[in-house]
């Protein structure tokens, strides 16, 4: 078993291969672009790490990491069409680059590509990843809708935020572990508490993401703090104080979000405080972590071959950028 | 062996069944919208003769033949968005009736769900289906950014138009003929003069489309003649005219094409015929036909066997709507 840095630089130098035809290089091209933006290749490590729960690596796991890795870009570039989102890792989005039409069919062309390398693994195991890999990313558009719905809405219950996260980020998270688990031959049982291991560690990392936005340390955050605030993003921590706050404060973040006041993120900050929604937030990210590590302790392989994955579940969650 | 009329009727019977969740109804409710507009199903159609060709129907094949429509209706919602077209069949499109990013998440969903059609079909094919399946999707996204790159250049030689078309017409008919004939079990060269088949059936029907546009009879034709030309459309006629024209004559279509004088269409119908652009074309509608029909001839069963091909292939050359 390796760490995660081991297979996230073994991961990118073999990502680094061209994944597409040379011509025409206006629909190529801009998908060349984007996948040279880089990343942490956070999904494809989990499908390796799966797959070495169970057993040795082998080259269609390499195949699915791909894959799984390019379904990811795919919708990486429409969500940035949808967000109307200028830069991404500080750089052009495709459609701001390219053009809207040549973003639109280029995300299309890398979705397609990544089924193209699920259709290299071998037929015994091809059935059932196409079946998780389809489900997911049925669903990882689900997510996308369901967050977009949302902004036009007023209320959303703490519930529906949840299953939009599950569904946005963590079912992402949880299938890229049980398709690579899939091919190292884990069992039925082992690959649902692997699943489950996966969407819980994704519904972590978004309480965290949402804590780091409000209460992050800005120089380790790297972005702005307060971000989601001026945006009036709906998060856990928006989501939970609009249902804990008594009439007079709820009140006050209703007029705040609507007046956007010069003070807005420090006093909406104090909001937050004072329904003690940064502590209540935090014991919930430990709550999925836990349920997250519960889900992995039931699985039956050697607990050494575990240590990997819960390395990264700590680097993920604990970390302050 | 049935005709297309009745395999047409078959098909949208079992197609009128809800291929999509029930929620969220923001991202399906569209797909189901854009499903219901209609429409003549020839792909899938095609995939069952192309079955039937060689065998009886099985229930693979009606799934297929669902991926393929499923797949046909994707690149509509997509191409209807970077065409910014305001209608299809005579009603609002996904995008204007449900806005840019819903069109473009369930135009996502409809391919995501073709994908899953795909992967209900028995383990013995599923890897050479899925195979041709990609490689079509991707050419299909190939011709639509070639037809995108064209309108922003002066002049288009003929032969990149061909493969323009080729590639965003012509393989979708001949994949879905070959899938078909994949689970009929056909031999592979079967395989590819079916294929062939297909291709130059597209191509003879994208010559005869841009004939109408031009020549159709207007009662006849359903829609307004003329309007690739109003559109500068590069069509076959447009650039076979210029490449034959004389420099005077070339001028003149130019000067036209910028000038949009409000008989441009009257005067263009001219050089068209001036050129002999109007007996060239019926000319090489009749030599790509006759190549689809050589190629079918090629192909080892009965000849009874070929007859549906046969009419569909008049059926759909020989409309003047």
């Amino acid at each position: 078993m390796r760490s995660f840095e081991e297979l996230s630089l073994s991961f990118s130098t073999r990502f680094e291969t061209d994944h597409f035809p040379t011509t025409p290089d206006t629909l190529y091209g801009p998908n060349r672009y984007f996948l040279k933006l880089g990343g942490k290749r956070v999904r494809p490590v989990l499908c390796l790490m799966g797959h070495e729960l169970f057993d040795e690596l082998n080259e269609d796991t390499w195949q699915l990491a791909t894959a799984v890795e390019l379904f990811h870009n795919f919708t990486l570039i429409h969500d940035d069409i949808m967000d109307q989102a200028p830069l991404r890792r500080g750089l052009p989005t495709v459609h701001t680059k390219f053009g809207m039409n040549t973003a639109l069919l280029s995300g299309d062309v890398m979705l397609i590509k990544a089924y193209e390398y699920v259709s290299r693994i071998s037929t015994k195991h091809q059935s059932e990843v196409l079946h998780l890999f389809n489900q997911t990313a049925r669903e990882v558009c689900e997510g996308q809708q369901l967050d977009m719905d949302f902004e036009n809405r007023d209320q959303v219950a703490i519930d529906e935020y949840l299953r939009m996260i599950e569904l946005k980020t963590s079912v992402l998270l949880a299938a890229s572990l049980q398709l690579g688990s899939m091919l190292g031959g884990a069992t039925q049982r082992n690959q649902e508490r692997l699943y489950e291991f996966g969407r819980k560690l994704g519904l972590a990392f978004q309480v965290q993401d949402d804590y780091l936005d409000a209460f992050g340390d800005p120089e380790k955050f790297g972005k702005q703090v307060g971000g989601d605030i001026l945006a009036n993003k709906k998060t856990f921590l928006l989501i939970h104080a609009l249902e804990v706050a008594d009439p007079s404060t709820k009140a006050e973040l209703m007029q705040l979000m609507q007046e956007n006041p010069a003070d807005k993120v420090a006093r909406i900050l104090g909001v937050f405080r004072k329904t003690g929604v940064d502590a209540w937030a935090l014991e919930l990210k430990k709550r999925f972590l836990n349920e997250a590590m519960s889900a992995l302790d039931d699985i039956a392989v050697l607990s050494v071959r575990k240590k990997p994955l819960i390395d990264l579940a700590h680097y993920l969650i604990q970390r302050e950028h």
